[in-house]
């Protein structure tokens, strides 16, 4: 990738070419402007470049030399590279490189990610990490520092700790604009003192709070509190009153439309029934499976769906462009095609259909009709990254026994299950009974109720924290995952013991990732080395692993759609109800551990 | 004033008061919102204050307790206070606090002044004198690191000069937020090291270039190669499409109405006449007289005005708040009734006539019913600021003679002469014809050919620079001023040298200022002893001699408005077509001297 220069080193390169004394490394010719200044479509424009920022907007046929690159724009739209700001690139289980791949093609041009996953496994070097390998690319990788990790570490056994002093270093890092989504809005507003450290560290070096506030409040105490305290944005809303109510009290709302949560028919309604100032609604992703990105694309995606729901075209541009650039104080250097901005340039075929035909980036073409055409540098992970699953004792079925406390005399016993809701994060605290077989519970599948276990993968011990939840249908066989929010300690699935330490040796021996068992064979295995998160594979091949991960998922029963992502939530012991962790059930009403047996 | 507090110190304080567990400062209770962030008008709603930030906006009643002050704003409006993002304190030649108590009873909060005529006479020391006065009062004055001082050094003699170094170091003071007006636009059009060594020093601080770009361009080469220098507003737009063609380049165009250059009437028609995105237009005044701000008001004046030419109000408001914090990145502490801002807020009985009831800074009424409730404190300026009339010697009427070389023989003689065009900054380049009387020129009322002579009052040579004007139309008498763009060196006009030495002579032993003479007595004299700009006095006794000024001038048979003000830039070697400094005639178009004599 060309350089990228800052502003200050190239002003008398752009004074040169926009008044034609030198001449563009690159015009674009002809096209028609949408112009998210002004919110306007400007017909029979031109950009001229050079040194990757823009010169000139307007006519530049004065600046067109020799050695100057002209794309003819004529029947096409010009707009800015398109933003994301919000997402978290583990989710998509690959590389840095390969999100930049697959997004590229489809206009993205900046992300703003939040590395909170690898940094709940490797800390600080992590989110170096991929800093580090975002640094070359021809995506523009800005970051947010993880704000809160661990999530808990009362309930669990954790990878690592940011501490207040770990993000006040991180966030020196010209690279890091912010702080990552502040999920510990009840620390927020108890006024916690460490959380209310981490704010006063990102303002005190005037970077940018980025929210995730998602009670239902209605403009109340709790989101002004929290809103008072910095969060200048805000990717969990999901109800239109609470979008309208964040923009009107100055805080950015991240529409989100992701694989898995889909607020924008929702939240569009924010702006299509109200005749409202739009500068506080930008558009993001969040969290994207890597088949939602090669099928459906990525920013440009989530405009069309914007568009499709009624929003203006050139609004929802903005939504994607200049808003996003505004809110991160990034718009000296991008989120327009205005003079001294980098070149950074999506050209289109169709308006409303956000039909992308060329990505330019600093001024080079790298994507032309969905295909990269610029080879990206190759990124190799350091061995440390690949071996975080700290676990050196083989499991034998024996350690998946649940075995019933001796006091426990009668041959049914009533226990605490997690019963889960397809597409939701919150689980229910229900009450079941099972028969006590030869001392022991086993997973049932009349009632549905199967055998679920999380390990330890961080400390060397192993510790393992067993219950029983409902709602997967499993009929035979078991899973594994070693992604599994926000520790990712190695929790397993199943309906039998055997195939659930199959399962469990399978992702400890191979760095982790994600498995299908069944009758002691492996259906399908989609290894992730990189912190157990990521694969370092083309997005293509990760992408067709977790389909066959999907359809074997399918084979043993399971009706449910991307039941790796519920499952992924079952140890998350910041969200309701019931939860469990290598150290056992978690009530997440009370906040207390309670035991499996009642 | 109470201490400005950081969000960072403050956060805890505030989630507290927003949800009701300690109670606020201050509450405006039930007005009806000027919601900027929406665009919209939002009624019965509430303003929490606690540590002079916005803790709540929306139902504040939780917030109340036996200590808090609440405001009854039924039937009133609450918007943010207002921002002036381009204005010269020394225009209205006063000091920053009578600056201060002027604009505060008429709803402006924060100031963003350019101290670029004290700059020319003092330097940074003049810079800094202005900050520090603005420190302590309950106004948010913010500054621009002056950018072209001098104006010209080939020229005249000028009283300091600003280095890169000087300017580098400026913007490294937190209360300047950028660099001021780049009038050199040539110079950054040419790609003149110097000139780029500013802006880039600049940049590299991350702070925001304001512009001066007056050439009419309708968005070609020139305002293109501006803008990509970094420049990211103008106050210097009088033409609607200019206008237009800034907004659509990411320029913020700052829409001015002062007491001499009134341009809203234009440029309104760029967002009345167009269905645009107006986040990149604001409001400023420029330069506003004593009178102005005494009898018109100041930034309630000027949102009447954008009104009443049809913008509108809510988006009038905006862009004197949002759109001006937006533009100078001060949008996180102000510029917006938002949780976590400045509780620098104005309570108006009416929309359209933004007739301000009430302003309120850091959380404290500050003006109630168009008067200050808050004593400010008293600023003295330091001795070295006002001596600086360099002149020892004191003149006679022979100092003014033009005499005639020896070998001009003939008995007239042809010469260049300036002419004035009334309220236009330009002057006309002209050749007369002179009768020779006794080998030498003088002032010839009935061709309204006035003797003018420029006075370096910087260097202690007093060098003086002769020449003639038209325009002014004096029939009797001298007047002089120390108030001359921008060396600001001492310029007398008059029609007969004896006037013109008392004249001069009054202003070389007051300190400077300005003086209208005539047969041998003060008419009126308007001391300014500041740096020969401004004065000490409470505004109304400076508007009252202003007044009387403006009166002697037409006692000597002046009849254009504001004589003082065209004199004053009669010495501005940059702007066209003639003009004299105390080194003689400057022809600015080809930028060379001239001879008087042809």
């Amino acid at each position: 990738m060309n350089k990228r220069y800052h502003l200050s080193e190239i002003t008398q390169h752009l004074i040169s070419v926009a008044i034609g004394m030198t001449k563009a490394d690159l015009v674009i010719q002809n096209g028609t402007l949408i112009n998210v200044c002004t919110g306007e479509l400007l017909p029979h424009t031109d950009v001229a470049i050079t040194h990757g920022r823009i010169a000139l907007v307007g006519n530049a046929s004065h600046t067109i030399g020799k050695q100057t690159t002209v794309i003819d724009a004529t029947h096409l739209y010009i707009a800015p590279g398109f933003i994301d700001g919000h997402l978290h690139v583990e989710s998509s289980m690959i590389t840095v490189k390969e999100y930049a791949k697959a997004v590229l093609p489809h206009g993205t041009t900046t992300i703003v990610m939040d590395p909170h996953e690898i940094a709940n496994i490797l800390g600080t070097k992590g989110v170096d990490l991929m800093i580090q390998e975002g640094k070359d690319l021809p995506l523009n990788v800005y970051a947010t520092m993880p704000s809160c990790v661990p999530a808990t570490a009362d309930f669990e056994t954790t990878g690592a700790t940011l501490s207040v002093n770990d993000i006040a270093h991180g966030l020196e890092n010209p690279r890091i604009i912010g702080l990552g989504e502040m999920m510990n809005y009840p620390g927020v507003l108890n006024g916690d003192a460490n959380v209310h450290d981490i704010l006063k560290a990102t303002l005190m070096q005037n970077k940018v709070i980025t929210g995730h506030y998602p009670p239902i409040d209605n403009g109340g105490a709790g989101l002004n509190a929290y809103i008072a305290s910095g969060a200048c944005c805000c990717h969990e809303t999901t109800r239109m009153e609470d979008a309208l109510a964040k923009m009107r009290l100055g805080m950015n709302v991240q529409m989100r439309e992701g694989s898995a949560w889909c607020d924008l028919k929702e939240l569009a309604k924010a702006i299509t029934h109200h005749p409202i100032d739009s500068r506080f609604a930008s558009l993001v992703s969040d969290d994207l499976h890597p088949d939602t990105l090669m099928t459906h694309g990525h920013m440009d995606y989530i405009i069309r769906r914007a568009i499709e729901e009624g929003i203006p075209p050139v609004t929802a541009f903005q939504m994607a462009t200049l808003n996003a650039a505004q809110c991160f104080k990034l718009d000296q250097d991008l989120g327009s095609v205005t003079p001294g901005k980098y070149a950074d340039i999506v050209l289109l075929s169709h308006l409303e259909n956000v039909q992308v035909v060329q990505t330019i980036v600093n001024g080079t073409c790298i994507a032309e009709e969905g295909k990269l055409c610029y080879t990206l540098p190759n990124t190799t992970y350091p061995e440390f990254a690949k071996q975080t699953m700290a676990i050196s004792k083989t499991f034998i079925p024996d350690d998946f026994k649940i075995e019933v406390p001796s006091h426990y005399s009668s041959p049914t016993t009533k226990i605490h299950i997690i019963s889960i809701i397809e597409k939701i994060a919150t689980t229910h605290k229900l009450i079941e009974e099972l028969p006590v077989v030869g001392g022991e519970l086993k997973s049932n599948l009349e009632k549905d109720l199967l055998k679920l276990a999380v390990i330890d993968r961080h400390s060397g011990n192993a510790t393992m924290g067993k219950g029983f939840v409902q709602g997967f249908k499993l009929k035979s066989g078991a899973v594994a995952s070693t992604v599994a929010h926000d520790a990712h300690n190695l929790s397993v699935l199943g309906t039998n013991d055997e195939d659930m330490a199959l399962a469990a040796n399978t992702l400890a021996s191979c760095g982790g990732g994600q498995v299908v068992v069944q009758n002691g064979k492996i259906l399908a295995l989609n290894p992730l080395p990189i912190a157990g998160l990521m694969s370092e594979d083309p997005i293509e091949e990760v992408a067709k692993r977790v389909s066959e991960i999907d359809q074997a998922w399918k084979i043993l029963g399971c009706p449910i759609a991307s039941p790796f992502m519920t499952m992924a939530l079952l140890s998350l012991a910041v969200i309701p109800e019931l939860r469990l962790t290598n150290k056992g059930l978690i009530d997440t009403i009370t906040f207390k551990p309670i035991n499996l047996f009642i």
